[in-house]
């Protein structure tokens, strides 16, 4: 399993601490279903097995997404933003994004017009 | 104009160092747009005004999306993640979200199955 990006990719790409926050987004549904991190090497493995892979900021460690849950994200394509750091990714989610069973980790809506 | 946040929301949000991401996705068609930063007072800022409204990290200010360029976005909701560390904004964009004048910032694709 390659760790490493094409130098092509690697240059354009801004890494901030090492990592890259990555937007899953539902491929059909286009509900955004989650914001997680990459490491280069977790970039480097969703490229090349198509397979979402994030790192873990908690566990530090490499986390190809629902290698456990079995709610895997099969990558149809990845973009990048304008300045280079961060990345789009479309999916196809098997089950549910989130860890507590909801579609979407984004289920918690806060009120406009709040005041302090 | 409130800079701070109602405690009932300020305690459901982490921020880390000081910002929290926020994704802006069209409401209406659903594209990703853009992630930028909000502090504090860019999210009170955001929920008061029903305009989004950031923080830029290189300006060190913060910065009314649209305010020079027209392009602003108005928001229709916002939801708060699973684990309260990233925000989705619905909005309205007026015009292009990106400054290179493309519809949304993710416009470079990245070759999957690439091999370094």
């Amino acid at each position: 399993m390659s760790t490493s990006l094409p130098p092509q990719i690697a240059e354009k790409l801004k890494f901030n601490g090492g990592l890259i926050p990555a937007i899953a987004q539902d491929a059909k549904s286009h509900e955004v279903l989650m914001m997680a991190w990459m490491n280069e090497a977790a970039l480097a493995q969703t490229l090349t097995t198509g397979q979402a892979t994030y790192w873990s900021r908690s566990r530090n460690e490499i986390w190809v997404k629902g290698a456990t849950s079995g709610h895997t994200q099969k990558v149809i394509s990845i973009a990048l933003d304008c300045d280079g750091d961060t990345l789009l990714l479309q999916v196809e989610q098997i089950g549910a994004a989130c860890h507590t069973g909801e579609r979407t980790c984004f289920h918690q809506p806060l009120p406009l017009k709040a005041q302090a």
